[in-house]
């Protein structure tokens, strides 16, 4: 069976299982708050952010800098001030991807036409710019505190695991959330000077399905695709296919979650508010626990 | 008198008036959530975004798209996916001035050095990665609403046209709050063809420092640089200099608040997460009132 | 009737009319030099190149400058150095179109199918790095000196009128020509702050095909398309397709002619040598005439 | 002593050594012409050129291509486009160093202060947009073929080594040639999939005054510094601090010289012709041999 959620919320909306967060939901997150820390879950991004060899990095300019006034540079007034441009990769440290970013057989999630992604326009639907911002319940399942250390390259994380990672943390998942998963890549890449994108420990089809089929709004993960890699013998991508495109549901990539670990919180509140690039496929952002 | 927020959290800070909100702070403003609606506060970005005569927009380009499949290209196992990349300039639409973005006399904020900032490094001081994620309470000062309607290009507002503002919403400023001003401007300049940057509606110096003086930890605005454009006479960009400068406030441009006002709720939950672009001097982000 | 160079040079040939130019045009051409004056046909290229409100322009970035050494940055041995990058459109100023720039019907010069040139890999057939530095004579057809004047925004040009341009310039055209048409266009957009690129005088299609039934191996202008604007009606870029598709004949535009144009020389050594950007559909260029 | 070329063409002068390129010189190098052959001495660009680790390669997006038609695009009178955008580092694969590309002592060639290059401008001294096409005689001192083998990476080519290659090539150096180099570097890297830019075969300063003071107008070499890396002790770039700076002359780099050498040919008509970026610090391009 295939794209469970097609048509859930009409056959215009481009909004999948974010669908799932009600005004509700969003006021039990934030009566969530309890000791008022707030924790970002991003990567720095610099041209040092890792990106996997056939990728381009991030470059950054500055156009007016302070070296300019070092130089003899004198503007009106006194006035001092610099200014900068990036050339950003949206698929690119800590980010999320808009559901028009995977698909297959030429049809995205709710059978928009794959061929609507364009070099002249970008994605005409499912683009990042429909999201809008995420505020809902998060919660962190720790398998690198399950399993005592961060996973190995080619863990595979089931349905069972997270289950158990569930238990552990005390939580029920609950249609809306946001469901973090440490794996532990993230923490394991530190200072590595030439970090690898091809294998990485992640979810597999059958935790993916588990995690839609309770109504879940969004998956995160420390990893960079969410899923285990290398992939099942004969599929590519599997989870993409079967969350961005069947249920709906955004991934969010590279997430930092060592430093939430610690706090050993299992549900908080989560916002998480993309760029509104139009027609774009993703954005880098700056996600945030409050505890 | 100036300078008055340096050495306050340390000679080493780099946060500035971010240092109001405390954990209190974030707590009290989680229990502002009502209604559970949440509110972007961000114009979409796209070539089409407007910027000044001298600056260049954005460019998106598509690395993959459906136009590829479409035109014959085949993946392993069926998998398609779109990916692109933005050429982005850091002050442009919604987004927040970090506390290296300007300054006077060489020094920036807390007086590190204006020459810390440079082509091959971006800032080493008060850059953008150096900010965080802003949550905290959400006031909206609504000009427009005290007018009755947008206020005109020259309009400049002063601290007791604030004060009456604030009046008018039922809510007195607390130390560690993020002040959102609405003049209309971004709403007056809807569908217009050719955005004009060379005036604005804003606040005047003596009402930054009305903010300022009351601990507020950010200060925001419908218009694209905050204050009243032109400046007075022998000034330049003077609000920007005092407040971001003297008081380590960061400033945060061109925000929607149309549609926030429609609420008529004077204070809120709201949350702010710009990039952590190492040594940037700001950052488009997608701001959120959580009501 | 169409399509008349195609298969002419073999069904694999990519280079079209270029190869009119033979080891004896070479040598010909340069046996026209004389004074040894050089002429460069080239705008120069910053951000105010103009372009069409459509396009963005050049972006001119300093990723190190005699700013940063004079805010204190050092170098092992006192070395300094300077280095930039270009966020450079490959249509834009003085530049020549590969003959995969343009096309009908989904397909290319010489059959190829216009699907090969993809958002992945760009041009797999007829890209700028498969035509090679052009080494020829270049013929100079001055229409302005023809008419005492730069021709006014509409002026269409047909072949006695170019007949009557080479007739005054003493030259009959002859194959492995390269043919640079002045208009005055270029001249008479000096210092003009709003160029509009909505119309230009240009030739029309019975001139093109004059010069390609010549066996000319290129065709350049001092406008910005070659051919006149706005398009007789029904048709759309019509010189182009007709020259760049059918016959292979790629178009050098943005040319600046005046200099040129003051030595009275009717054939002189051209060089002009694209950048062998791999895909690309065109480059940005430094023509030369050597007189 | 050093500074040797300063104020030998005037205290404004920012063409250095390519004033020893004359009228005479260029009928001269047009005399060269024998064969008609044509031979392109660049390498081709795309995001596959070599670069050192700690630059970005170059960035090619397609803006339109074929993929859109093939998805549904329509154009009026079924007119077809694609057009690109390059993200260029201005010193990648074949390129040309401007004079204001390496200094010290914060003083450019004739004595511009380097404080005069700034991130808001580019050069406003001798930049890339001053120096102009290069037409003049070529002469490739072939040291592969001298040596009977590509040099090793660390060979270091002295003033005696230089002279015996233009003996063996029956040329003598002559005020306002263009000299190339061919240390065999490029093509012992061709197929590398890390090419290393650590060390290189190239010339010592020797070698360099001696060309410098034969007049000539410019040195290229087959690798990417012209000069021996690593330096000598205690020094850093000190070929391109002598030649570029005291000298005033270009260093061209990163050239393909196998297949001219295949010619055999000392002397011929060398045309480069750099893109005119206004300050610009260098430029690539498609360097040319007429035989």
């Amino acid at each position: 069976m295939s794209r469970e959620a097609w048509g859930r919320w009409g056959d215009q909306d481009e909004r999948g299982a974010l669908n799932h967060i009600g005004a509700d939901a969003v006021r039990r997150a934030a009566t969530l708050v309890r000791t008022g820390q707030v924790v970002t879950l991003a990567q720095p991004l610099s041209p040092r952010t890792p990106v996997p060899k056939h990728r381009a990095g991030i470059q950054h300019f500055m156009g007016r800098d302070g070296g300019d006034y070092a130089a003899g540079a004198r503007r009106p007034g006194g006035f001092q001030f610099a200014e900068d441009t990036v050339v950003l990769p949206l698929h690119i440290g800590t980010h999320i991807d808009a559901l028009c970013h995977a698909w297959c057989d030429d049809c995205l999630y709710n059978g928009f036409p794959g061929q609507g992604t364009r070099s002249t326009s970008g994605a005409l639907r499912c683009g990042i710019d429909k999201m809008g911002p995420i505020v809902t319940r998060g919660v962190l399942l720790d398998l690198v505190r399950l399993h005592g250390a961060p996973l190995g390259p080619h863990a595979s994380i089931g349905r069972a695991e997270l289950m158990r990672a569930a238990e552990a943390a005390s939580v029920a998942i609950e249609p809306g959330d946001a469901v973090l998963i440490r794996t532990g890549w993230q923490e394991s890449q530190a200072g590595v000077s030439d970090v690898s994108f091809d294998e990485e420990p992640g979810i597999d089809v059958e935790a993916g399905l588990w995690l839609a089929e309770a109504g879940v709004a969004m998956v995160g993960a420390d990893n960079f695709a969410i899923e285990a890699i290398p992939f099942p013998t004969g599929t590519v991508f599997p989870v993409h296919q079967r969350l961005i495109r069947d249920f709906g549901i955004p991934l969010l990539e590279g997430l930092v979650l060592q430093p939430l670990a610690a706090h050993d919180r299992g549900g908080f509140l989560f916002v998480a508010a993309p760029l509104p690039v139009v027609g774009g496929t993703g954005s880098p952002l700056n996600p945030v626990a409050v505890l």
